[in-house]
């Protein structure tokens, strides 16, 4: 009799959004008169730019005619994406990325959950706590993480690095334990907090002291407003040898459904003689066939001069989401971190309640979906994230009617 | 120091496609004159049809709106879509296949590639030789195939079933070992051979009497003509409780260059109490975000009265290749099999010429790619493939340039 993979067994619950969407639904269908508020998911909400909308017309055009039809694209991606992606987001900030070393993907949820997979089964992950559930499910479906305590909500074998306003959400390298695989979020999911070029060359240099690579996810680099954050793990010194850089085009482009990421792995990342880069390519040619044509094409677009700008005014958009619920949540007398860097809002629940507690009590009164901060790990009990993605309309309003409530 | 996943450099070599690409890619570089025709891989070379490009504008103009932008889809793919294939592609040909059975993602071969993983660590694999590459390659990274043994061609638990002219390309259910996981073509690649309902119900009643659970490969469904061949394996009796079923829409619709695919698993497929449904469900959530709402738009004019109108041509206009292929070589004194049921043409290598050899006379010769036999297993030495899907002219001059050979 066949046996299925008994690490998926191990599984707690549900994947956190759909156990969140199914909560928002039962309340819906119990109370179809509400209007809820969606501030949970780090779901866009602006239409895609016009540059990105016609740019698509024209590919969808060239896909019906025989001249210009294209069939299996590369499996790495198009060259014409693959160049403009190394320079206007590498090169031109300084930093040494060939074309060939970045891969197109239909995102980068999809390469930071398969990454683990090149890597060996022993390997030791360590993750921040709070943390996006992708890094330590993955790596739970392939059987690295020992066994969960249910009461602690921890993994015998994950090395979990805490970030909380206590240590302004910057992670420490571990001391006692030796990691191999290190994820970080720069700009952060959940908390929106970053870390400084400073802060991140410790991190660089701890990883090739001890020989580890940074799993590095910078999603939300579109976002960064202090010129003191980097852009780029590979602004730091050093990081060719031991990172690996997801991105996205979800965030920046509003390409959520559209679906498109890359990930870049330098040739001098490498494990004695075997380069990882190569491992990544021989993944991407078995078990992936390429992105669509119309959504590289779509990309291109993003990079363009209309492009460009069109799309800063939409990040201009959700970070000024992201102020009104700083602003208002503040004078509400609610605690609140990130959202200057990153379109995520956290907040400290307030009177000690609990996040899944302030989940239900935000949802039930205020009919406003959040996340609750302890759904990314132990360390996000008490705090709960909010994002900057609504409308501006559903923004303040949102905004306007927590602060209209009686605090628990 | 961090350490690869060591299975991965078990394998031999490169990718078949990306070989072949690389040794056509070498010749024509110096050879800039010759006009090379590339029957090789099975990408397809005729436009998408008017109906899909049809829809795809209209999707792209919702995408450009606020009232009509779509973030995030489902993780399994949008509910218009799962009913429409539920529907026209199982319900209409009587098969009991639910619309929460379908699970939308960017292709088959994502899929295939995917699949194993449900499976536990020890899941002994049966494949057909020879054989798509894919189910074999994704499961020595996972670790499961043993050795290789590089003169033989073959691994060491991996179990092989013989498919060639002397069984008439019928896989036999093996006798001394007993699988786990048995993945099945049906229309075959790369033989374009098939299985009728009597031989597949064969094995079906062997998967439920051993407990092996069926990876049944759809993907060239379209292109059957003879009535006792099953389009699913669901209208064989039983089968929902052992079969999960891939489809595609890159060979029906010209989708090799939009990536579209789907996976059937049934609710009945279990391993004790546990659903290999809901394990592939959690897998969709945690590694990957949805196929384009565009693509899934597009997708659904494939099923509409004018898309399947014209791709019935496009079908029919493949196929005519595929007769212009069979009796060309006929005519010039080849043995070939399938091209009735399938897009494949598999045929015997004259005097007994190896697979790669065959492929370099017929490249420096005749300036023709086809694919090596033996490239898709041992059992594959000796003959070699052709595609139907290049256009009517090239088709034509390809045989053309093949039959006014001297034979080697």
């Amino acid at each position: 009799m066949f046996q299925v993979n008994e690490n998926y067994l191990k599984l707690p619950g549900s994947y956190l959004f759909s156990a969140i969407g199914k909560k928002v639904s039962v309340y819906s269908q119990a109370n179809p008169d509400k209007k809820v508020i969606r501030l949970g998911i780090g779901d866009v909400t602006q239409p895609l730019a016009p540059a990105i909308i016609e740019a698509m017309h024209q590919a969808v055009d060239e896909m019906g005619k025989a001249e210009t039809f294209r069939g299996y694209g590369p499996d790495l991606g198009y060259g014409f994406l693959r160049e403009e992606i190394a320079k206007k987001d590498y090169q031109d900030r300084g930093c040494q990325i060939d074309s060939d070393e970045i891969f197109v993907s239909d995102g980068a949820k999809s390469d930071c959950g398969n990454i683990q997979e090149i890597f060996s089964q022993d390997s030791r992950v360590a993750v921040c706590d709070p943390v996006y559930p992708v890094y330590v499910d993955s790596n739970v479906m392939a059987g690295r993480t020992g066994d969960y305590d249910e009461k602690a909500g921890v993994w015998s074998k994950v090395i979990y690095m805490p970030c909380t306003a206590e240590n302004h959400f910057v992670p420490k390298p571990p001391k006692e334990e030796r990691p191999d695989l290190i994820y970080l979020c720069n700009p952060n999911n959940p908390t929106g907090t970053t870390l400084n070029r400073d802060q991140l060359k410790v991190w660089v240099d701890y990883a090739r002291q001890v020989g580890a690579v940074i799993l590095y996810d910078g999603a939300y680099e579109a976002y960064i407003s202090d010129s003191d954050v980097p852009h780029s793990i590979y602004e730091i010194p050093g990081a060719r040898s031991c990172a690996i850089e997801f991105r996205s085009f979800s965030k920046n482009a509003g390409f959520t459904g559209v679906r498109l990421g890359f990930t870049v792995i330098p040739k001098d990342l490498k494990c004695g003689r075997v380069s990882v880069h190569g491992l990544w390519a021989r993944r991407h040619g078995t078990k992936f066939n390429g992105a669509p044509y119309i959504v590289q094409k779509a990309a291109m677009a993003v990079y363009s001069e209309q492009g460009r700008a069109q799309l800063k005014e939409q990040v201009a958009y959700y970070m000024n989401n992201a102020k009104v619920i700083r602003d208002g949540l503040e004078s509400g007398g609610y605690q609140v971190y990130g959202g200057v860097n990153a379109p995520y809002i956290w907040l400290k629940t307030p009177d000690g309640m609990s996040s899944w507690d302030f989940f239900d009590w935000l949802l039930e009164r205020a009919n406003v979906v959040g996340t609750p901060g302890s759904g990314f790990g132990p360390s996000g009990e008490g705090y709960f994230r909010l994002t900057a993605f609504g409308t501006y309309e559903n923004t303040v309003e949102a905004i306007e009617r927590i602060k209209g409530l009686r605090r628990p």
